[in-house]
């Protein structure tokens, strides 16, 4: 292939590329509903049951690092970030498989620490692991996991979905993933400086265990469904809040205002954002990796979550033309800017 | 972990490994019917329909060679032996999703090669690309790929359910791919010493083709379906013959008896081998990647097959007593072994 016929993918950006790959795969199938574009991929299993289909690879230095990641913990999150793209299309995980690339240094009982994680989140969020492939990697780890999950066409939620006036939703709080890997990162650092100083994280436990093990809410899904509530869109905030949220606009073809007073921030969130000089509002926003839910809801339905202490509306859906705009404590209104993960 | 607790993959083997991680993760949903230990998992969608996955990962640098398989053979390559593995459960493919992890060294313009190959199977076996993940890599190429598939309760073949005297079969021929990965391998060494030499691959054009665009046989799956046969077991030939006939073996509890003079192999393949000093039925028992299927018939049912150019008999299965046996040339009755690939 000659030079001047090379396009750095960075240049392209990640949902660039994706939009080229769509264009060349476009699906033929009569029972394929939806294909690349969601959280999940959705098929017609009959006419009363849909099924998902969702894949995640993690790579060794790029999605973690074994420096400060136990492989058991590495497990559970492969496992999780991967069922809370079912849960995100308000479906029910039910059978999985693992492919795992070991390197040479990987020994038996390193893969059967990472399996226990694997384990427990499948036990956690109820799904059986059912087969994968385990083969050598040159050299780093690599784990690539796929969730099979039911939903109904009732049932089903698309990021598409959304209306003018829906109200914006998002459950737990936000950016304590963020923070988590920042403290992370910088013990590290000290480690590698002075290998006798044992980093102290106790203070830190919960943004680093939202770091290093996450949780899928499949309890809210089961909730919504408990009290007859369907989303009318949704997705899980992996990327980031404003990037995700922006993912909700697109499919729907409509604007969104988000408060920053509504946003969910934890105090330890709040204090280590201060500690390290960082705006918590901006880790709450591009901070990633928090998988909890991001979802719109009907006027009409508000009463039904407006008492739950983990449901925090932080916003509403209005025309494209209004932009998508973040209102901050002192009444200006700006643009939500989608920071991100930019991998390439 | 302490060195005392460590234990090598390459001591446990690939297959020991998978026994251990199989002991950590029992299926507990009522949905599975078989997780790991086939080609592919199969679950309950209604009691008309069984839903089949399968996945498996390619790694650059243990898998494949990109000095030498063109990238868009090579997303040819990764989706076939998928569906090989829904073939081999008696199943039609139907959606797929591809995970791809892309060091920088990978363009644009690299990975619309790699997905126009990708594209061109999914159009050949009739299968719909739904999703994945696009990644950075710290190093090589990586894609691992997922199948769904679709069978029934009546049609679905496990490799567990040979009967004694059941004949055995396989598709098409044998060592093909392994003597082409011999070829591209020896003008890869040859290229690096004299980079000038253009290699001439006209002659083994059939087995070079064999290694680097195999096929996944769909179509024999649709004739069996038609004859009104369905094999009583059935795997696709990964490894090679010895070692995918050692799991129906195992699966079903009983020994086989193989005859030499019965293996397809290809004139091409043979006389490569000669060249090469190799024992062309060395190539055949082990050689592996043929992506052929090896499945048992009901004695009963021979009529049906025994015309079919491309469907072979070469043994019969019988008491577990009477071993795993390869009948010579010569009437010499010995042990069939499997060398397998061992990438650990």
């Amino acid at each position: 292939m000659s030079k001047e016929n090379r396009t750095e993918i960075g240049d392209l950006g990640e949902f660039g590329l994706i939009e080229k790959i769509a264009a060349l795969v476009v699906p033929t199938q009569a029972s394929t509903i939806k294909g690349i574009g969601d959280d999940a991929a959705v098929f017609r299993a009959t006419d009363e049951k849909y099924t998902l289909l969702s894949t995640d690879m993690l790579l060794e230095g790029i999605h973690f690092d074994l420096s400060y990641m136990p492989l058991q913990h590495l497990g559970y999150k492969a496992v999780a970030v991967n069922v809370s793209d079912i849960a995100a299309m308000n479906g029910i995980p039910r059978q999985l498989t693992v492919n795992l690339g070991l390197s040479n240094r990987f020994s038996v009982e390193a893969v059967e620490a990472l399996y226990k994680g694997i384990a427990a989140a499948a036990d956690a969020f109820d799904v059986d692991v059912v087969g994968g492939d385990t083969t050598a990697s040159p050299s780093g780890l690599v784990i690539s996991v796929t969730v099979f999950g039911e939903t109904t066409p009732d049932q089903v939620v698309y990021r598409s979905g959304a209306n003018e006036n829906d109200i914006v939703c998002v459950t737990g709080d936000l950016g304590a993933a963020y923070m988590g890997l920042q403290v992370l990162e910088r013990e590290k650092q000290v480690y590698m400086t002075q290998p006798d100083m044992q980093p102290d994280l106790e203070k830190y436990n919960y943004i680093v265990g939202r770091q290093l093990r996450p949780n899928a809410r499949m309890d809210i899904v089961h909730e919504l469904a408990e009290k007859g509530l369907r989303p009318t869109s949704m997705i899980d905030v992996s990327d980031g809040l404003a990037s995700d949220l922006f993912h909700l606009c697109k499919a729907s073809g409509l604007g969104v205002s988000v408060y920053e007073d509504k946003l969910p921030i934890d105090a330890q969130t709040y204090e280590t954002a201060a500690e390290f000089g960082i705006d918590p509002n901006t880790c709450a926003i591009n901070g990633g990796e928090d998988y909890e839910l991001l979802f719109t809801i009907s006027q009409d339905d508000f009463e039904k979550i407006k008492n739950h202490a983990d449901i925090h509306t932080i916003g509403y859906m209005h025309a494209p033309e209004k932009g998508r705009v973040l209102v901050t404590r002192n009444q200006a209104v700006v643009e939500l800017k989608a920071q991100g993960w930019k991998h390439f």
